[in-house]
Formats: structure tokens, C-alpha cells, sequence
């Protein structure tokens, strides 16, 4: 029997569907899972796919079963899990196999993995899969990051079962050791951003406009036909349309309203400022989460203090008024993403991995859960303007904010006045209105830190003086 | 000759002005340094506090000097130079000697050298000292972290130098290991969110109201008197109505609008981060420094994207808004003090160190850089209601939020429709609208993150039902 192409560890929902669309793309995968049970159920369950799985009950059949140089994907719980299992698995293993971390893996223990095996023979690579279950089985995006050698001998499988976007497979190699899992950290960072504005926005409409899911769902619906159009959206529109299949109403408004999260969006949010690059909208949206998570307390402060004492939110033309939601919306998306591939870029400069920006645009327009219309329009300012300085500096995207601006201040004003909470949104116009502006305010702190730190500042002349006629030596 | 009481090593600014602090309030003290003819620099210049000083050229000397169990403070630059001098020191110590670190370490490093001595007989104190020179000289603010014992060694010495308020000394020991550095580094977060508060407001009053320095400068005077009344507020006046020596116009406006930086706002944003409690005020003020650091950037996005195209800021009754201004920025205060004793609060479980609310707050009523009448209340309010879930639900906090929260809301609405930029001040403003309403938004993030991953969510009617009627298994 031929040998299989590929291996994958780790049956459970991740594992099984990425396997099975390995499979069905008409690559021989040997399968293995800790409990041998499991291993003969999913194979049960492959259907007339099973001519492409190699199920194994052993480590030592499962790597005969795979031609060298093996690639072999874990996919298992990340942490200590993954080390033990690339531990069980070495002793097997020959020069030049590949381990493949599949799951969602903090960058800083693949770089570790990676270096661990740099004497070894062995290669790693760590890969960021997003599109939840729907995507691993029939096309996810896919994040490679380790040697080049590495990358070649896994690109056909991985090219085989992408997601495409207009034929083009949404899977790209990213750069050395950490790069794949970091990229996928930050997508998870930018997910969290849409997620929490998309909340924001849901928010004006429900308690401000009073509107219901059903008829917020609407609003969803229309705004996915336009520049707004995107997975995320579409599945908003989705959630406000269900019913409670319980209690009969609307799904969403028997929904506790305490965020889950699995850490990607804090791990962005620290590695952002780690290394000094502003990301508030990822900040905002971990924030809110949290927030949520204090529901006791938050149900506690609402006797205490109050819902803010504001008037009602009323508009004189509601339709205007949605499409400046939309449009602020619109303009949220381009700060948060605009912060997103300036973390990365700071990352690629650091690591030394040389990210692709047009890349991972292109490989985020199809298969993730980020997906949308708007990702294509970066690929092209990145494609065009390859080493623009921020997102919103290429002209495509500097026509965009010029052209929704207004609408995100009046919904952030709007928000302000009448007790809708906006973190987010108001992240994303803080960030355009302090980066388009050549003379801030930071003089004022500057003059603050000297005066009582004598931590000196430049001046605009640029003479060579550096303290301020507060006095000498110690003040006040 | 007696001994010393306590030894210091480390004569740059902060260390020179201690040491004299101390000597000055009839505390005998043994100093070091590592070059020997900065020591007698320093003992020439003490003058008639020579009396107390026992300068010493060897270590051998130093420790000689000093009365057993010695606390030794070291004030030298922060990270690995403290572990040489404590390699250095360490040969010459015996048991129960105490080296005090009073550089602004990350209290990581304190905690690692805190376990590193724990089988030596030596113990260690990470002691906060907040106050810049001018506090170090006449009365720093003073927050200690180690053993009970080896404070109750270094308490009457520590007393005797600390800043009073009303009589009450601004000094106490905060509890185990990196308790003190942990808390003097929450008090730097907040001191880059105060700044950054001033700065927006400036922001407003210089590119909204077009008012000089000099007239910006007259309201934070007047401000001074008020609620506002605070160690900040009275240099922002100072350094607002200084003229630059060199071309004669306001000081401010030739300083570089390029905020330098430390570290300690960006650990507090990442410990807050670690632990899950929204610091969003500190993480404005340090995106907002990156920013500032950016400046040619900026001026390059200025030139592509241009000032935001809004209508001059125009207001009709200017007292009232200058009011307003007050107001805000006394709500703004409130969001980062609540966000910042929330971390702390976090940290004292997780790390157990039983932080005393109420006294961190009152050994910063004076001393410290963020020195305030509005410290005082804190210390009030926590010390009524130790056990509030937040700063915010205390009586006294709420109805200032309740009376505050309207000018907040006012001033966010006109930045946001003028172009100013307040992401500090907005980041407060969403944090109240957040924490004060029991039914959030994240319902429909559960509902999203139900759909695309299976997360499932719980119901409000607690029915044992936790995953929505999207479809069975995949979606879409």
C-alpha cells in the first residue's frame, strides 16, 4: 500500500474535520489519536473517504505509515499537551521529519519548540489554521511558519485543501519559526476588535433605536451587501434572526451576556505592547469582554449608580442615521486592522521574519473567520504600496477614512451623549485624529517629565538645549 | 564612632538626595558607590549633614559600618546592574542583613531575587520610592515590599524621611516579596493616565478654543484650587506659563511633541493584561506616547490625509465649557484611579499579598507624583467600604460619577466632532457606560463565537442549554 502523504494526531473536532478534507482533496493522511476508540470511530464515520485514511493504533505504524520526510500536524489541546506529544513522537521520528503545531499556540512556544530541535534533524513548523470547524473541513486559512524546506514539502497537501478566493488558495508560508502562529494570534486580536464593534453597533441599535434582534438582524443583512459585506456580518445577521427554540423569542435576548475568551486576543494586546505599538482596538475589545465577564458586579453598579441619566437617543431620519452606523462601522475596521498590520510589521522587523503584508491580506480573504471584501482592498493598498507606513496612509484607504470619518464621530458623539458604551469605535477615531495630526500634545508631557523628572526634550529648532527654566536642580 | 543605622549605595541623583534625606532627619548613614571619587564628591557637598555620613571606599568598610541586621539600600539603574551589585555585596553580609532595591524594578525581578535569597539567611525589600528628586531630597512617597520583620527593621528610618500629609508619614509596608515595586508600578500606570489627561484637555484648549499657553495655563491654575488640586495640575500651570530663554515664546510651545517613555506605564498595561482587569485608561496614555513618538509619521499622514475636515470648535458660553473641561477631567480620573486600584486588587489575590487599599491611597496623598486632595477621598471611600468591588460603587465615587458623567460625555462629543483627540478621556467614559449596565452586549459576541466555534453560552433562564439553533454540527 502506498504510503500516505501527510500524517495528523489528534482526532477531535479540529483534527477530524482537517483530516477528513485532507482526505477529500485526494491526499493519503495516516491518521493516530491518543485513544485508539476514537481512532476507529472517525475512520467508521469516513465514509467512502476511507480509501484516503491510513488509521493507525500505534505511533510506531502511524510514522511507517507516512513518506519521508514526514510531515506529521498535531492537533491538539495547546500547552504542555503539544510538548509531551512531540516528545512521544521523536523517538520515531528521522532526519528531516516535520512536527506541525496545528493548534492555536502562543508564538513564544513554538519559537522555543522550534529552537529545541535545531541539532536534532527534526524541523517544526507552526501553523495558524483559522474557520473553526466549517473551515478545517472544507477550506481553511492557513498560516505557515518555519524553514522554507519545510514549507515545500507540505505546500501541495496545504494548497490542496486552503479555501480559495477566486481560485486563489488562501495559504501562504510567512517566515521563519513563530511567524505562522504569530500572524494567527494577530488575526485572532483583529477578530476580537470586529466582534466587540460589531457588539458596539448592535448596541446603539438595540438600546438606543429600541429596534429588535429580528429587525437589528435586518440591518445586518443589508449592511452584508455592501462594503461591510464579510463573514462575521453574515453570521450576525444570522444569530438576530434565530429563535429560541426554548423559550420562543429571539435567540440573542436569552443569551448571558458574559464574553468567553481563549487568551489570543490578550497574548495580541500584550505583544503589542511589548513592543510599543499602539493597538487599542484589540485592547478595547479585551476590555469589553472582561467587562462583561463582571456581570454581578455590573448588575450591582447598575442599582447603584444608575443607567447613565441621559435623554433618549432620538434621530430625525433613521435611515440616515443607520448608514452612519454603517459607515462608522466601516471606518472602525480600517483603524483596527490598520493597528493589526502595524503590530505585525513591528513583529516581522523584530523576529526577523519578513511578513508578507499583501500575503496575509490575500490568504485572510477566504477561509477564516475574519473573511470579507474589506481584506481584498488591503491586499491592493499592500500590494501596491509595499512599504507604506500604516494602512491608512495608501491612498485607497486614506480616500476611506476621509469618506467615513464624519459618520464615526457623529456615532461616537452620539454614543457619548446618550449612555451607549463605544470602546472601540472610539479606539479607532482616537487613533485616526492623533495620527493624522503632525503637532500633538505630548509637548505638554514632555514639559511635565522634565520639570520633575529633568528627563529632557528636543526642541522644535533643534538647538542643543534640553531642559526647561523650571528652576535649578530641585523643584518647588 | 556609632554605627550606622542604614547604608546606602548608589550616589546618582536619586541616591545622592536620599542619602541627604536621610542624614538630615537624624539617621547616621554608611553610603557607597562604585567610583570612589564621586563618594567624596558627595560627602564635601553634604555640608553640615556631614555629622551623619560615613563615607566608605570598600565594601569591606560599608557593611563594617552599618549596624546588624543592616538594611542596605541600593539606588542604582534598574535590571541586571542591581544583580552585579547584589553578587558584589552579597560575600560580605550575614545573616539577616536586608538589601533594600529602590530603583524602579520590575517587581518580577524583585520577586526573583526575593526566592533567590531564600535559603542565604539574607532577605530582600522591593521598595517603591515615588517623588522624583525633589522627593528623594525632602520626602519621597514609599512603598515596601518584603518580610514583616525586615520592615519593622527599616520602618522608624523610612518614617522619619517619608513626605507627610496632615502628619501622616507616606510610607508603609504593603506586604511580601514584589508588593512594593507592583504597586509603585500601578502608581506610574495611572501617573501616564493623569498626563495623558492633561495633555488632551490642552489638546482642546490649544487646537479647539485656540487659547496661548499662557491663557491655557491660567485655567489649570484656577483649576488648582478646585477639585483638581494635585501635584500635576500645579506643574502643568508652571510649565504652561514658562518662557522659553532661547526665542523668548511660551516653553512649551518649542518642545518636541515626542513623549519618551520608561516602561512602567507599558508592565502595568501587561500585568493588567495578564490578569484580566481592564487598565484602558494606561493603555491610552502609552498608545498615546508611541504615537507621539511617531512623529514623522504623523506629520506625513497630515500631509496625505490632512487635519480632519470639521468645523472650528465654537462654543457659546466659553466659562461653561472651561467648566465642562473641569468636570470631564475629573471624571477621566476617576475611570483610570478605578481601573488602576482594580488591578492592584487583582494582583493581591493572585500574588497574595494583601494590599491595604486605603493605605496605598493614603501614603500617596503627598509625596508622590500623582500627590492629590483627590487621593484623600479615595482614602475615605476605601476605608469605608474596604470590600467594594470598585472604586466607582463606593457612595462618595458614585454620586461623582453621577455628578461628573454628563460634563464626561459633553467633552467626548465635542473632541469627537472637532477633531481633538481624547482616547483617555473616551476610554473612561466607555468603562463607566460599561460597568454600570447589568444587560451588556456581549450576548451576541457568545451568540457569534457559538456559531463559528461551538463555544456555547449560558441562558438567562439557566435552562441546561448552551449552544443556539444554528445547525447541527457545521454551518454554512
Amino acid at each position: 500500500m502506498a504510503q500516505a502523504e501527510i500524517g495528523l494526531i489528534g482526532l477531535g473536532v479540529m483534527g477530524s474535520n482537517l483530516a477528513l478534507n485532507i482526505a477529500e482533496k485526494g491526499n493519503k493522511i495516516a491518521v493516530f489519536n491518543r485513544t485508539v476508540a476514537r481512532t476507529k470511530e472517525f475512520y467508521e464515520e469516513a465514509g467512502d473517504l476511507k480509501g484516503q485514511i491510513v488509521p493507525c493504533e500505534t505511533i510506531e505504524e502511524f510514522v511507517a505509515a507516512i513518506r519521508p520526510p514526514r510531515p506529521i500536524i498535531i492537533m491538539i489541546q495547546a500547552g504542555a499537551a503539544v510538548d509531551q506529544q512531540m516528545d512521544l513522537l521523536r523517538p520515531y521520528l528521522e532526519k528531516n521529519d516535520i512536527m506541525i503545531d496545528a493548534g492555536n499556540a502562543n508564538f513564544r512556544d513554538t519559537m522555543r519548540r522550534f529552537d529545541a530541535l535545531k541539532d536534532s534533524g527534526l524541523t517544526f513548523i507552526g501553523m495558524g489554521v483559522s474557520g473553526g470547524e466549517e473551515g478545517a473541513r472544507h477550506g481553511p486559512s492557513i498560516m505557515v511558519g518555519g524553514t522554507e524546506d519545510s514549507w515545500k514539502r507540505v505546500e501541495k497537501v496545504l494548497t490542496s485543501i486552503a479555501a480559495k478566493y477566486n481560485d486563489d488558495p488562501c495559504v501562504a508560508w510567512l517566515g521563519e519559526n513563530g511567524a505562522g502562529h504569530f500572524v494567527k494570534t494577530i488575526h485572532n486580536g483583529i477578530e476580537y476588535a470586529d466582534m466587540q464593534m460589531i457588539a458596539e453597533i448592535y448596541g446603539i441599535l438595540r438600546d438606543g433605536l429600541k429596534m429588535s434582534a429580528a429587525e437589528i438582524g435586518e440591518v445586518f443583512g443589508q449592511w452584508n451587501k455592501g462594503r461591510l459585506e464579510s463573514y462575521l456580518i453574515e453570521i450576525t445577521e444570522k444569530v438576530l434572526a434565530a429563535k429560541d427554540p426554548i423559550a420562543g423569542g429571539p435567540m440573542v435576548d436569552m443569551i448571558l451576556d458574559k464574553a468567553g475568551q481563549k487568551g489570543t486576543g490578550k497574548w495580541s494586546a500584550i505583544e503589542a505592547q511589548n513592543m510599543g505599538v499602539p493597538a487599542t482596538g484589540i485592547e478595547a475589545a479585551v476590555a469589553a469582554r472582561s467587562i462583561s465577564s463582571f456581570k454581578a458586579e455590573r448588575e450591582a453598579a447598575e442599582k447603584i449608580l444608575g443607567l447613565p441619566d441621559v435623554p433618549a437617543l432620538s434621530v430625525a431620519d433613521k435611515a440616515a442615521f443607520i448608514k452612519d452606523l454603517e459607515s462608522a462601522l466601516l471606518a472602525g475596521k480600517i483603524g483596527a486592522y490598520a493597528q493589526g498590520f502595524a503590530v505585525m510589521a513591528a513583529a516581522s522587523k523584530e523576529y526577523n521574519w519578513n511578513l508578507p503584508m499583501p500575503t496575509i491580506a490575500k490568504i485572510w480573504r477566504a477561509g477564516c473567520i475574519i473573511r470579507s471584501q474589506f481584506l481584498d482592498e488591503i491586499t491592493s493598498a499592500f500590494t501596491k504600496a509595499p512599504d507604506a507606513a500604516n494602512l491608512i496612509v495608501t491612498p485607497a484607504f486614506a480616500a476611506m477614512v476621509k469618506e467615513t470619518d464624519g459618520a464615526l464621530r457623529r456615532v461616537v458623539s452620539a454614543a457619548a451623549l446618550h449612555g451607549l458604551p463605544v470602546p472601540a469605535l472610539a479606539s479607532a477615531l482616537g487613533y485616526f485624529d492623533s495620527y493624522r495630526r503632525g503637532r500633538g500634545t505630548a509637548n505638554v508631557i514632555q514639559a511635565q517629565r522634565d520639570f520633575f523628572g529633568a528627563h529632557g526634550f528636543d526642541r522644535l529648532d533643534g538647538a542643543d538645549s534640553h531642559h526647561g527654566p523650571w528652576g535649578s536642580g530641585l523643584n518647588g
